[in-house]
């Protein structure tokens, strides 16, 4: 078998065999294959595409190209949750939380990533002394213990996509449906849960621009988690201003406290509720989505949700006391506000923009060696649909240093679409899919 | 300015602009571009194309990557001919001497290459002793001395396009026109001559297997050449069966010499006279086309064209009684007959075939380093339209080693297609492409 073939092929609109993509991973991810074939292979997919087999077949190679984690030491069904990313999403932050107070085990790894603020464990990292590098048998025994554990990623989880990832972005090929989804499933399946939930986003702050993609890549994932066996859904959620009010990794943390605490933006509550319900069910501790959603509004009414974010700090070594205190949290020292200009209505959000304010004043990473400033960031005070009168507060910036603060208010002018007319609500959920094998 | 922004506008079907593409360029031939990145690009050429505009900018581009020839030393008009490649193609080894002897000089560089046989200049070094390595003084002195000079490439010509190709073989992204056209033009541009003859081949043993894609590939190289001010010319001929009758090295040399001697293959014959044309008519020392002709085989007639063959020979210190004596070129030890199986006409002749078992017998290159065997190849005694009794030789193979013989054989079975009917002849010359500019 021979790569140029392998190009040639795909490049011609041909279907890859399984030995075919096998090949290639397994070659490319012990560096037989040279980068230069991988990526004139990758831009053919893009522009050919892949079957849904042939996609299921490099998920599948990519997800074996390392280690299968063993969750076996965790009793119960393991669930997973994954977000395909968007602005203020601190959904993880919520949910690991409400989930294991409803017993269904959380034990996730999560990874710390680019972006405009920190991953989960970043924000995390907001607590005093939390330690995200626990070993792997205190992370069980912590599952174990309170039900819930959540750690960076250790051991060698699927290279082969690692590889490919850091590949693709330098040449221009991310934005390809199957190989993306072969990306994502292909971690999610090395991760070993037993139940996936897709949090798929769609909109001008999210990967996928449109409802169209982000539903073939919805549906695509679940297929292929379907098919080896994890019971997978994906729930596709608007993205076109950030979830929430904050964006920011301790404000974005304070946020999720506050719901859990019972008084959280509605957006965020809904979106937490769905992919909850979905996690519950899948686990098996509740009957079906309805049940499962009464049961996750308990545990934020009687506060055990809250208490269990507690204990996950507690159990990771970092100080409880500030679910209970965020002044406790880092704060930043600069604080200014954005006033409306005009009145009127809040016709949209450009949510890029916000996310490039927030990695502007330092709070997200624009390389690997970027040092994350987890106390600023942007609490936004009106949102879509919201009326504003001139000099009202539209959000507010929070800084440690006074030339980002500059450089990010003034990339920040015009994010706010204002109008003369009320504007109408857009829908958060749009599709919720899951597929049953016959 | 960010090559992968480059490589994105491409992707999604972008015009590169002049210094898009001179970006590109300057930065992968200076080796600051890396090899993953310019395959990823030419897979997008490859799949969205290139406007006539971003060719001519790439093959400039290409051309001034390195040196370019000044043919100044040699007076005159300067010709030039290149051949897409065709198995039996001996052309140029009949065109020089002939050119040449109507006082058109004739300056030719020429690389060894991969294929079924060598090069032009792997031919000649059959004559034993000749020299492909003169200095560059020796070489502008041959021709304007006896008219003529062939050399092997020296200096730095369009290293850009060496550097592209290579990694094009390897990732599958060869068979693209533009990218085709930019790398045969770049590498005439910068060798300097004032009239470009281009061989077109098409059929199944051509790299262009349809009329369709050989007159593209016509339009567009004609139309840069024109652009940078060079007359050019393509001809686009057939290639469903080997040209002439002999495969292989010194075989075809002495093929060329009884051309220039008065008996050579009439479609041989044809085309020589047809490319010749144009570069006599090309140098202004023909009126027009058929006078050229006329003046091209009264230089056969008189001998004429065959002494300048003998001259080149000497003055490149190889024995030129081998032009009068071709018992004096390398001669294989086995040669072995095919013999038809059964009466009939010959349909056809698998071009690729013939190639190949050429390649087998040792009169190729398959990889640079590899060592070409002269002497060895393939006569074909009868040609598509030929009637063959069973027991008649269709081919006669010459080889030095008795494994490899067998191998070409083997491969050799099935080659002819012999049928009940008479067939039609089919036209060798297709088109004839030139273009004034206003």
């Amino acid at each position: 078998m021979r790569m140029y073939d392998i190009i040639a092929k795909k490049r011609d609109g041909g279907t890859l065999s399984r030995e075919e993509i096998n090949f290639f991973v397994s070659g490319y991810t012990a560096g037989e294959i040279p980068d230069y074939q991988a990526s004139a292979l990758t831009m053919a997919i893009f522009w050919r595409g892949m079957t849904e087999r042939e996609t299921a077949e490099l998920t599948l190679a990519m997800a074996h190209s390392g280690d299968i984690l063993d969750l076996s030491p965790i009793s119960g069904v393991k669930v997973d949750k994954h977000s395909t990313g968007g602005v203020g999403d601190k959904t993880s932050l919520v949910l690991g939380p409400m989930v294991a107070a409803l017993g269904v085990p959380v034990a996730k790894m999560s990874g710390r990533g680019l972006g405009h603020t920190g991953g989960t464990i970043d924000k995390l990292e907001s607590f005093p002394g939390f330690e995200t590098g626990i070993s792997e048998r205190e992370f069980y025994a912590n599952v174990n213990r309170i039900g819930i554990a959540i750690a960076g990623q250790t051991g060698n989880l699927a290279p082969a996509d690692k590889k490919l990832y850091a590949l693709r972005d330098v040449t221009a090929t991310v934005e390809s449906i199957p190989l993306i989804a072969a990306s994502i499933m292909s971690k999610k399946i090395a991760a070993g849960a037993d139940v996936i939930v897709l949090d798929v986003k769609t909109g001008s702050g999210a990967f996928m621009k449109t409802e169209e993609q982000a539903l073939l890549l919805a549906r695509e994932m679940v297929r292929i988690g379907t098919n080896v066996g994890r019971k997978t859904t994906a729930v596709v959620s608007n993205m076109d201003e950030p979830l929430g009010y904050a964006v920011g990794n301790s404000l974005e943390v304070i946020e999720a406290i506050n719901t859990l605490d019972g008084h959280g933006p509605e957006d965020l509550l809904e979106l937490c509720l769905e992919l909850g319900s979905h996690m519950v069910v899948g686990a098996g501790a509740a009957e079906n989505a309805k049940e499962a959603k009464k049961e996750l509004l308990r545990v934020i009414d009687d506060k055990s949700a809250l208490r269990k974010l507690a204990e996950l700090v507690e159990a990771q070594k970092g100080d409880g006391r500030a679910v209970y205190d965020t002044a406790l949290l880092p704060a930043s020292s600069i604080v200014r506000t954005v006033e409306a200009k005009e009145d009127g209505y809040v016709e949209g959000i450009a949510c890029d923009t916000v996310g490039l304010c927030s990695m502007v004043l330092g709070g997200g990473r624009e390389t690997k060696e970027s040092v994350i400033d987890l106390s600023v960031g942007i609490v936004l005070n009106k949102k879509t649909c919201d009326y504003a009168a001139k000099g009202d507060t539209l959000a507010t910036f929070y800084a440690n240093d006074a030339a980002k603060l500059e450089d990010a208010l003034s990339r920040f002018e015009g994010a706010y679409r204002i109008g003369e007319n009320p504007v109408r609500k857009q829908k958060l959920i749009r599709h919720i899919i899951t597929e049953e094998l016959p």
